[in-house]
């Protein structure tokens, strides 16, 4: 195949699995849609996927591969989930180990991956919108229980986005384009009605008071299966590393209907 | 609680556990979402739910409850999946059992129960939008390959309907409204499109030929996953009896957002 036969994702991932890229994946790709990944024992998948049933605006699986397989055939059907995506998180017993760029030498037959849909996703249509998408934006924990599903638990984490009451119109409408993505938002307004922390935002950096004018969203977010599959101390789970999701071939729009 | 307090779907599911109610579901309980039930052990389930998370136009999982727990918490919370559907079929190693009432003596602890929509739920939303739904609507195999998963797999089965152009137009935007349960039509036109089996219908009666001024259009059709789930000859597997699906208490009008 050409180089410039090659999509702009094929192309980065070529350059992550190489080794060449190793930095986070925002900005990268503009237009694909990237995804979390969450890679466990299948002893625990079937619970962990009734997690996300039970939990879909939180966690919309955009596809589950056999176990043992790493290539995500719907999505990035060149890809290996092993290789390409640029940093790894691995947890043993829910102890956090280093972070990787290659996964291939803790790869077992039993393995289940999960893609799941990020929030990310949006950023080409808010931005093509006017709703801006490069600061006012954090990821928070909520005091809203999930629904549990076997060792899979923990309370809601959201996305909050700043932005004008026009905007946040606008933002309302072209996520909720998106009903296989987090949807539309969960909340508006003040955080303290859904418990969201704001005191210790887990990416984000401080938030300050709220300006004058803007208007606070929130979007369930993907980090909330992630954040279950952490808590539930698996034998083994292996996920992007922060900020570092995997990149697929999928256009952000096809995302609009299944 | 007063009987007068009670839901429509209640009441007809109390009439139903009674024995006093033992028809078809059709028409019952306007506007609640009526469910197909796949019911199957648990050393099954992970498959059958990575099929449905695969051909999820076909199969939009509603809720999956845990292993042995025969109450649809979010669906129906006062309900009893094993007495409350009038009429169930009973397969065991895929061959079809006596029709039944109550599944109650078949119960085990590892059963675990899928609730997954049916195109019926669109009815009442077509017909307040001037779309007609008691006639010329027809269950059809195609030849279109869905995506596998274990021991699960065939043909997409879809619903058709013959509507005037201007309904087709108005279902179209009706039916899309419902991304969670089979969401807009799949195909429109000429059946051979995607080799629609009009000489031998599944439900629906002899199909004649097109009146002039209509045009024929097809959603996936809940039927494909139970069939592909009769198809792989579990050892056990239980679902409503065609045309007896199991009334729930939600709107059907809430299934526009998830």
């Amino acid at each position: 195949m050409k180089m410039d036969a090659l999509l702009e994702s094929q192309r980065i991932r070529a350059e992550i699995r190489a080794g060449r890229l190793t930095g986070t994946s925002r900005g990268l790709a503009h237009g694909f849609v990237q995804v979390n990944l969450a890679i466990m024992p299948k002893a625990h998948a079937f619970d962990f996927m009734l997690y996300c049933q039970r939990n879909q605006r939180a966690c919309p699986v955009l596809e589950v591969l056999d176990a043992g397989d790493p290539v995500p055939r719907k999505l990035a059907p060149n890809a290996d989930l092993r290789t390409d995506c640029a940093r790894y998180s691995v947890f043993v017993d829910g102890e956090p180990q280093d972070d990787r760029t290659d996964i291939t030498d803790l790869w077992r037959d039993d393995l289940v991956s999960f893609l799941i849909g990020s929030g990310i996703t949006f950023d080409d249509a808010f931005e093509r919108a006017g709703v801006p998408t490069e600061k006012d934006r954090w990821v928070l924990r909520t005091s809203q229980p999930t629904e549990p599903a076997g060792p899979f638990k923990g309370d809601l984490i959201v996305t909050m986005r700043w932005l004008t009451p026009q905007q946040a119109i606008t933002a309302t409408q072209v996520s909720a384009r998106f009903p296989f993505n987090h949807g539309a938002p969960i909340h508006v307004g003040d955080p303290a009605g859904i418990g969201a922390d704001t005191a210790r935002p887990i990416f984000g950096g401080p938030v300050p008071e709220l300006p004058t004018g803007k208007t606070a969203l929130f979007w369930a977010c993907g980090v909330t299966p992630q954040s279950a599959a952490e808590a539930a101390r698996l034998p083994l789970f292996i996920t992007h590393a922060a900020a570092h999701s995997f990149i697929t071939d999928m256009r952000a729009t096809s995302l609009i209907t299944p």
